[in-house]
C-alpha cells in the first residue's frame, strides 16, 4: 500500500503555518539558581536603586570636596580623622567642615561628605589626614540609582537567562523569577529494524539513534524529554503509545517509519489523533516529514528515521517551532556561520540540505559538502553542519559564500591533517600533546591537493616518484607549489599482506587473491596502498578486479580496519602496514619498504600546533617511540626539513 | 590591619601554575540518554561495522547487475520478481539469474543480488518487473563498514559529547559510556554588606550577587554546584565552614572579602588549610584574587567581590583550571570573538580588563568599551563581553582589532535604536513585534553620532532648531551626513514638571527648585530634556546648580525613572514627558511641546527589523495607540519621510 503525500509544503510555508498553532504552555516561578536557560515570562522592574546607597567607588577617606579643593602635592590640605564607615552599616559619622572619615570601597558615603578621596594620594598622621590631591564634588562616589533607578524596565519577557541576567536579577533583588515552563516530550523511536545499543546486532537490524540523538536535542534547548521506547510498524501499537503519552505529555516526537514507502502509519495515527498540518516537505532529504496537532492542543511530530535527516530537519524546522513554544524572543548563540564553497553543487526542484565538514583555509572558512547516504555515521561525526539550497536555486557557484547551519557548538580543531592514514601520526600527537586535531584520512595524493587548496596545514604522504626512485619530494614541483610547503622527514614503514596466525589460507603473494576461497579487504581508492594493490593486480593481468577478486569492492578506510576486518574472520587478507598485523595478533607478510613523510604549509607554520608537531617529530623521545613499533624505522632524515 | 600582596602574577603565570595542580577527579558511566555535555573519558573503538550489513540506499528492486547491464529506455529488461525483502529481517530469498526482489531503503540486500534499481525506473506487471535503466555492480548499496570499520578509533577520550557525538555512539552500539565525573563545588559568598536577594534590603547592605552569577557559570561549565551561604567576615566562621565544605566537595569557591584592605581573611584561611599557589593577580579589576590546594588536594578559589570583576576573572582565570579538571581536550564553541575599537584605550602597567558592548557597524563589529564602577549592574546586563589589554601594552588604538572574550551566549540584537529615551519606542516595538531591539538611551545628540559612525540603525531624537524653530531636520546638514540618512516624522510630546498629585510643594517654575524645601531630580547629561533644564536654568541666572539645586546630581536615565523617583518620594519633582507623569498617577504641570521623530541610516533600510518599524509608525494601529496616551500627538507627517 503506497500512498501519496498530500501537497508537499516548502520548509519556509512548513514553519509559518505551524508557528501559528504553537505558543508557551504557561509559566511558573523559579529560584535563581535554578534558573540558568529558563526564558523570562515577564517584563522585569527595577523595585530598587542601584546602587542603593550612595557608596565609595575606592579605598580612602570622606572628605567636604570643599576642604580639599586646592590641595596638591606642593601645598597639601589636613584634615581631622572622626571615625570610619564600616562596609554593611549606616554611617555612624556626620561629617563637619574640616573633618574626613576613613572609609573602603562599597562603604556608603556619611552624611556630610561629598567626594572620597584615594588613599594613594593621603598620609595618615596620628588622627589627622594630609591630602595631596583635590577633588570634584560627587567625585569617587557611586550615586544611589546611578546605574539603575527604581521602576526601570530593565528586563523584556521572553529574554533568556544566562549567568549576566542572572547577576542582575540577584542585584535588583530577585530571588525567584517567573519563567516559561518547560514543556515535557515523549519521545519515541518507531522501525521493527530497530534495536536498544545495548543489545547485540542480528542480521539487518540496526541500532536505534535517533531517540539519543533528538533526546540530547531537545535537552541542548532547554526541553524536558523522556524517551518511552522503540515502538514496531504497527498502527494499533503506534496510536495506543500516542494516546496515552498525549495524556501526559505536551509533545510528541516520532522518528522512522514515515515514509509513503512503508504504509505510512505515522500520518495514519496522528490523522486519527487530530489533525494533521504538514504531511511531506518539499526538502531532500527529509521529506516523510508529518506535523499535526492533537485533539487536545499539544504538537505531534514525525520525523524521518535516517539520523542525519531528522537531525536537519530538527535543526531547521522543528527547532524554531520549539523556541516559540519556549517563549523565546530573542536571537541567541550563533546557531549558523557563513562559509565559502570551495566547488558548484548542482541542486534545484526542491529545498536540498548537504551536510558541510568547516575547514579553515588561509582565504576564511570553507564549506566542504560530505555527500554520503543519510544513514551515514561518520558523517554524523565529521561534518560541523549544513547548507540549505532554496529549491528556486538551480546550483551554488564554487566560491559562493553559503550560510551554515551549525549541528551544535563549533570545535575548531588546532591543525588539519589529511592525507594518508598513518598509526604514527597518532603517536606524534600523542607526544605533542595535541588531542583535538582533526584528522581525515583521504589518501597521500588527495593530502596534497588539500594541502594545496590551504585546507590542510600538514599532509602525511608516501608517494613514490617511479622516476627517481624517492619518495614525496618531488610533489611540490609536480603541484607547482614549490614555494608553498616545506616537507619533513618521517620514517620508514613496511607494508604487506596482513593475514590470520599461521596464514591459513596460505597467502603468498597477489595472484592468491583471484582464489574462489580467498575473500580479500581492499582499502579506499587514492590511498596510497590502493594503488599499490591495483598496480600489483594490473602486472598479473587482472581486468575487472570487482568480478575477480571477492571483497574487492570492500573498501576499509584505514590500516586498522584491514587488520579488524581479518581479525574479526570477515576477511582473510588485506594489505597494509606491519604495525596493526602485530598489534591486532596477525601474521605479516613484507612486501615493500616505504617513506612516509610530512609536507607541511609554510603560511601555517607559526600556528603553535603546527610548530610543535614539527618539533616533536625532530624529538629523540619521537625516535624512541617510533623504534618500538613493529615495522616501523627512522632514518637520519627524521625530523628534518627534506624540501626545499 | 593592611596586608600587603605577596609577589603578584600574570594572569597567564597563574593559569600556568595552578594547572600543574589540577587533573579530573575520576571517571563513570553514564547512559546515553544522559550524556549530553559530559566529557567522554577514554577512546571509543567502533565494535561493529557501519552499516552493519550491506543494505539498500532506495526504494526499488535488488538485481544481479549483469541481468540488467543493458537496459535503457528503448530497450528495458524483464526480471521475474520473486519476493519482498523486509526492513530488520535476515532475507528469506536467494537471487537467481533472471530474478528480482523488492526491497526498500534500509533493508539487507539478499544474497545472489549485487545492486538495487530505483523504483522510480522500474514498471511493475504482476510477478515481473521491467527494468528502464541499468546498474552498476554495487550500485545504491551502502557496504558492511564502508562508513566505519570495527575497530576504527571514532572517537577520542576529551571530547566533549553534543547530540552528533551521541547518535555516533548510539550507532555504534554504546549504550553507556565512560565519562569523567562531574566535581561537585561548594560556593560561599563573604561580607557582612551582604544580604540574599530575598530579603529587604537596610541601609548600607547590598543583594549577595555573586553566588547567583558563579553558580550559573559553573552549572553552565558542567559542574555541580551548591550554593552553602553567606559567612560574615569572620576568620573563624570562614575556617569553619570551609573545613567542612572541603571534606564533601571537590571544589570550594568563595567570593568577597579577599581584599588586603579588609583583613585578607580569605587569604589567611586559605593558608592554614593548605598552600596558597596565587596571592594577587596583576590584573585590573580583579587583582585580590586567592588559589590554594586545601591539604586532601582541592581546589580552593576566593574571588572578588564586585560582581563583574568576579565574573571577569572567572571566565579569564579560573575557567581555564576548571575545564581541565573537567577533562576537555578539545576547544569548545566561539568563546570568544574579533571587534574593532572605536577609540584608543590607555593602559599599561599591569593587565587591563575592560568590558565592552558589541555593535555591528557598516565596516564590521565594533567593541565599545564601557567604563563603569565595577559595582554596576547594568554593565553586566549591557555589556556582551571583554577585551584584556596585556601590561606590555600602553594603550590599544583606535580601529585596532581585539579579541572580546564573550560573557556568554551571544545575543546579536535586531536593531540598534540608540538616542533620546522615549516611552513611544517601546509602543512601536511591540506593535512591530519586535522584542531583541537594543535600545540604548544616550540623549538626542549621542544618537546622531551613533547614526553618523554607523553604531545606531535608528535615533530617536528631538532637538531645536533654534535659528528655523523646526525641530531635527536641520541634523544631517550640521553633521555632514546628507546622504546617508532620511528622517522620519514621529509625534509631538509634552514635556512639564512631574510632581505628586496636589503639587504639594507648589512649583511653579524652575525658580521653585532653587528653594531649600524642594529636591529635584536631574536628567542625565546629553539628554533633550536636559538640555532643556539646563537652558532654563541659564535663564534664571543659575551659576552652579550643583550647589544651589539639591538632587541636581542625582541624574535619572529615563523619564520613566523621573517619575518613579517622585512616585517613591525620592525627589519633590523632575523634567519629563507629560506620559510617564499619568502612568505613574502623578501631577503633570506643562512647559513645552516637541516633536520627536526618527533618523534612520539609509544603508540599514533593508534590515526587516528596520523596514517593520517604519511601516509600523505609518499604520493606523499605532496613530490610534499614540492617540491614548496622554499628552502625546501624531500629526499630518508622522510616518512619513521629513528629510530629505
Amino acid at each position: 500500500m503506497r500512498k501519496i503525500f498530500h501537497r508537499l509544503l516548502k520548509p519556509d510555508e512548513v514553519v509559518r503555518i505551524v508557528a501559528e498553532r504553537v505558543s508557551p504552555i504557561g509559566v511558573e516561578k523559579v529560584d535563581l539558581l535554578n534558573a540558568l536557560g529558563r526564558i523570562l515570562a515577564s517584563d522585569i522592574e527595577a523595585k530598587t536603586d542601584s546602587p542603593p546607597f550612595d557608596r565609595s567607588l575606592v579605598d580612602g577617606y570622606a572628605v567636604k570636596a570643599e576642604d580639599v579643593y586646592q590641595a596638591d602635592e606642593s601645598t597639601p590640605v589636613e584634615l581631622k580623622l572622626v571615625g570610619c564607615v564600616e562596609i554593611g552599616e549606616a554611617p555612624k559619622i556626620e561629617l563637619k567642615r574640616g573633618e574626613c572619615a576613613e572609609i573602603a570601597t562599597g562603604a556608603p558615603i556619611p552624611p556630610g561628605a561629598n567626594a572620597v578621596v584615594m588613599i594613594e594620594y593621603t598620609k595618615r598622621i596620628n588622627d589627622r589626614v594630609r591630602f595631596f590631591r583635590g577633588v570634584r564634588p560627587g567625585e569617587n562616589i557611586g550615586q544611589t540609582g546611578s546605574d539603575i533607578t527604581a521602576g526601570d524596565i530593565v528586563m523584556k519577557g521572553g529574554r533568556k537567562l544566562t549567568a549576566r541576567e542572572i547577576a542582575a536579577l540577584a542585584a535588583l533583588g530577585y530571588l525567584e523569577v517567573e519563567v516559561y515552563k518547560r514543556p515535557r516530550v515523549a519521545l519515541f523511536s518507531i522501525g521493527r529494524e530497530l534495536v536498544s545499543p545495548s543489545s547485540k546486532l542480528e542480521y539487518g537490524k540496526i541500532y536505534d539513534v535517533n531517540s539519543y540523538s533528538i533526546n540530547a536535542m531537545l535537552k541542548e534547548l532547554g526541553f524536558e524529554s523522556h524517551f518511552l521506547g522503540i515502538l514496531p510498524d504497527d498502527r494499533e501499537a503506534i496510536y495506543q503509545n500516542l494516546s496515552k503519552a498525549l495524556e501526559e505529555y505536551d509533545v510528541v516526537v516520532t522518528s522512522g517509519s514515515t515514509s509513503a514507502g512503508l504504509g505510512d502509519v505515522v500520518y495514519q495515527v496522528f490523522e486519527n489523533l487530530g489533525e494533521v498540518l504538514v504531511h511531506g516537505i518539499r526538502v531532500k532529504p527529509g521529506k516523510p516529514t508529518v506535523i499535526a496537532i492533537s485533539r487536545n492542543g499539544k504538537l505531534m511530530i514525525g520525523l524521518p528515521g535516517f539520523p542525519l535527516s531528522s537531525m536537519m530537519i530538527f535543526i531547521s524546522i522543528i527547532r524554531p517551532l520549539l523556541l516559540k513554544m519556549l517563549g523565546l524572543k530573542e536571537k541567541i548563540e550563533r546557531s549558523s556561520i557563513s562559509a565559502k564553497l570551495p566547488f558548484r553543487i548542482d541542486a534545484g526542484g526542491k529545498t536540498h540540505m548537504i551536510p558541510v565538514q568547516l575547514v579553515e583555509t588561509s582565504s576564511g572558512v570553507s564549506a566542504y559538502p560530505k555527500f554520503s547516504d543519510s544513514g551515514s555515521t561518520s558523517t554524523l561525526l565529521e561534518s560541523d553542519g549544513f547548507i540549505t539550497i532554496p529549491e528556486e536555486k538551480q546550483y551554488l557557484d564554487e566560491g559562493e559564500i553559503v550560510e551554515v547551519t551549525l549541528f551544535g557548538e563549533l570545535k575548531p580543531p588546532s591543525v588539519y591533517i589529511i592525507g594518508s592514514h598513518c598509526p604514527g601520526i597518532d603517536v606524534l600527537l600523542d607526544l605533542a600533546e595535541i588531542a583535538d586535531a582533526k584528522i581525515i584520512n583521504v589518501g597521500s595524493f588527495a593530502g596534497w591537493m588539500a594541502l594545496k587548496r590551504g585546507e590542510a596545514d600538514i599532509a602525511g604522504t608516501h608517494l613514490l616518484d617511479e622516476e627517481t626512485g624517492r619518495y614525496n619530494v618531488h610533489m611540490p614541483a609536480r603541484l607547482g607549489i614549490e614555494s608553498e610547503v616545506e616537507v619533513y622527514g618521517g620514517y620508514i614503514r613496511e607494508i604487506g599482506f596482513i593475514v590470520s596466525p599461521g596464514n591459513p589460507k596460505k597467502i603468498n603473494g597477489f595472484k592468491d587473491l583471484l582464489r574462489d576461497d580467498v575473500i580479500f579487504v581492499n582499502r579506499v581508492k587514492g590511498s596510497g596502498i590502493r594503488t599499490f594493490i591495483d598496480i600489483q593486480l594490473k602486472k598479473l593481468g587482472v581486468k575487472e578486479p570487482e568480478k575477480e577478486i571477492k571483497g574487492y569492492t570492500y573498501q576499509a578506510r584505514t590500516h586498522t580496519a584491514v587488520a579488524a576486518a581479518v581479525a574479526h574472520g570477515r576477511a582473510d587478507v588485506g594489505v597494509g602496514v606491519g604495525y596493526v598485523a602485530k598489534f591486532y595478533g596477525l601474521e605479516f607478510i613484507p612486501l615493500a619498504e616505504e617513506r612516509y613523510d610530512f609536507a607541511v604549509r609554510k603560511d601555517r607554520a607559526s600556528k603553535p600546533s603546527v610548530r610543535k608537531i614539527i618539533a616533536t617529530l625532530g624529538s629523540r623521545k619521537f625516535a624512541e617511540e617510533i623504534r618500538k613499533m613493529p615495522c616501523y624505522k627512522i632514518h637520519e632524515k627524521t625530523g628534518r626539513r627534506i624540501f626545499p
